[in-house]
């Protein structure tokens, strides 16, 4: 059944080789003092920081620094943030790199005039946001999250041993973001892949639930076989701009909303993740990539006939002469072939798991109810161990 | 190439069976006056009228109406529309119907306050808004034109017998739209068959261009795939929800800019159906559909690879065993045994045009160059005599 549904995007993406131009002109729209947030040390090596501190300087911005936030943002570094913004009196955070970095900004944002207890009360329990909010932008350096155009922040609580995401409050949306493919040009070879997994499975979340064909799942369709020619083509050649830009655009348009209206949606597979993450900090594609295949195995069953149109319209397997069992499996098959051919590492153990965490994953992980099955904990053990 | 590009759409879109209910509270956020657009008899048969106003009034509005917009809406009735907003103070326009309404309010938006002639001014020279503007928001009856979700607005001047549509000065995006499909249930065969193929000239028009095959291309190809298969649904059971949601969506989406971006874009055949709609005020997507097929036979030898791929991907012909040349006429060929099939007017002359118009149809069609070929006058005449 289609569902009713509300679409809100106040984002404004500027997009393309000379996209950075145009952050001057954003800036004019917000008071003195800039919190640039940013990662380990990428920004300073390819000189894009360079770049945009000397635009904020020329706006005659006060800028006041976040430095070193990390994959898998946490807690503590967000508080530090909040702290930043509470003393400088913050106009506008300003994220210069990839999702962890915009993440950890959305949460500073949501954060920082809090009063009670701002992850318990967010993240854990899901209240709206009732303090002032401090605008965020982004300008983006690896394509995958899709951060860059939604109102989501995943903040890992390091003593709570919990990965959480805060999906996604209208106050969040980025004022605008600046994606430019040349950035990830850069972008080493293992980081790409797991962006690009990171997109399909946000894709696939999205795709695999209920029983009517909408257009949103044409679309979905659309993006996957984007994402899987687009991977190829920039495996291939590092260097093709049409390629990153795709692989970019696809990240941004699969986690935008547009990909999830009218859909009840899944997201099993980034719950079951997020814990993989607290315990191991591995690539976030990754992980999904290896949760996802035993995963699909275990649920296609009680979803075939979508399972089987993935087959049809994203992998091209034709019907012919196969039961919808097999036209189903066949696309799951293809799913795992094209990680093979793309160096996906989808083994837990190798992405640095051991057998004590699988239990404690399983247990903590968040049990959702939108796809064709509702796991228990002792399935999602079994699913973790068949990916081990 | 992939083109930089800017994506900002601040419209908010309440879609489904009880969007209607989201009404009061946008009203909220408005002045005491609203503009009630509509047009002719239908929303007063089929309730919606009583159900709106009974919304307005629950909400204090003071109700202000222009009844009576007609397809390929007039400069005269915009004007009238302006008049009422300075005698009113109206502080919001509330379109009630099709794009024709919807269209005609974001002209009463951007020219009640203009001090010049607005016709000439945003119309024929494209400037930039420069005075103020009435916010426009629109309950969508029928699905085509895709207004419900861009700051487009086609205005027929019948003493200069011009149609021109203005695109899209961001102060006429309507604030709010409500889509809900069970009100195109009612929509006559024929209009929702010309809602359909307005919709797919809209994804044609932004496809054939470039030479790349960016995000862009697959997200038109999935549009073009769920038109084809929704209306093929819809035919066969109009009072098919899913099917009715899904044409309805496909329309916003392929002209709320998504299905643009990166592309320089062609729409000739736009340029062409306007003229032909200011001579005979036919139904907008039949007269699309009659151009197109020439059209597009014109210039396919210009982009060849492009129709080939149309053929493969939107029409599911097999490429085995047929040169690029063939191959992209099998895909111009689909199109037209498609229009056959779903009832397609493809004839000049069944849509009311006389042989003498042609020459004044072509000479006034303004010509692009966004695309494989430009025209010369003289092939638009040849182009209309082979759809006469």
């Amino acid at each position: 059944m289609l569902l009713d549904f509300t679409y809100y995007n106040p984002t404004k993406i500027h997009f393309g080789k000379n996209s950075l131009e145009k952050l001057g002109d954003e800036l004019s729209l917000y008071g003195k003092t800039v919190l640039l947030v940013y990662g380990k040390a990428a920004i300073k090596k390819n000189g894009l920081y360079d770049k945009v501190v000397a635009i904020l300087e020329a706006a005659g911005k006060k800028v006041v620094e976040l430095p070193g936030v990390m994959p898998n943002p946490t807690y503590a570094k967000m508080q530090e943030g909040c702290e930043l913004v509470r003393a400088h009196d913050v106009s506008l955070i300003l994220a210069v790199g990839g999702g962890s970095v915009i993440d950890c900004a959305k949460g500073i944002s949501a954060s920082a005039y809090c009063e009670e207890e701002p992850f318990a009360k967010y993240w854990l329990q899901y209240q709206p946001i009732s303090n002032k909010t401090v605008p965020v932008a982004s300008i983006l350096t690896m394509a995958g999250t899709g951060s860059e155009m939604n109102g989501g922040s995943v903040i890992t609580h390091e003593d709570m041993e919990i990965k959480a995401g805060r999906i996604f409050p209208p106050e969040l949306y980025p004022r605008f973001s600046i994606l430019n493919p040349k950035y990830t040009l850069t972008v080493p070879k293992y980081q790409m892949v797991s962006g690009v997994f990171d997109t399909m499975s946000h894709l696939m979340e999205q795709y695999f639930c209920g029983t009517d064909i909408s257009t949103t799942d044409y679309l979905i369709e659309a993006l996957l076989r984007s994402s899987i020619d687009n991977l190829r083509a920039a495996l291939k050649n590092p260097d093709d701009y049409e390629a990153r830009s795709n692989i970019m655009w696809n990240a941004t348009m699969a986690l935008n909303t547009v990909t999830g209206l009218s859909k009840t949606q899944d997201w099993q597979v980034h719950m079951i993740e997020h814990q993989l993450g607290a315990y191991t900090d591995c690539a976030h594609g990754m992980g999904l990539a290896a949760v996802s295949l035993p995963y699909y195995r275990c649920i296609a069953p009680f979803g075939l006939q979508k399972f089987a149109r993935f087959a049809k319209e994203v992998w091209g397997i034709s019907a012919e002469s196969k039961s919808q069992e097999e036209l189903a499996g066949a696309g799951i098959d293809a799913l795992e072939a094209f990680c093979k051919e793309c160096g996906v590492v989808t083994s837990l153990r190798e992405l640095g798991a051991t057998e004590e965490m699988l239990p404690k994953i399983a247990e903590s992980s968040f049990i959702l109810d939108g796809g064709y099955k509702k796991l228990t904990s002792g399935e999602i053990l079994e699913i973790l161990k068949q990916c081990f």
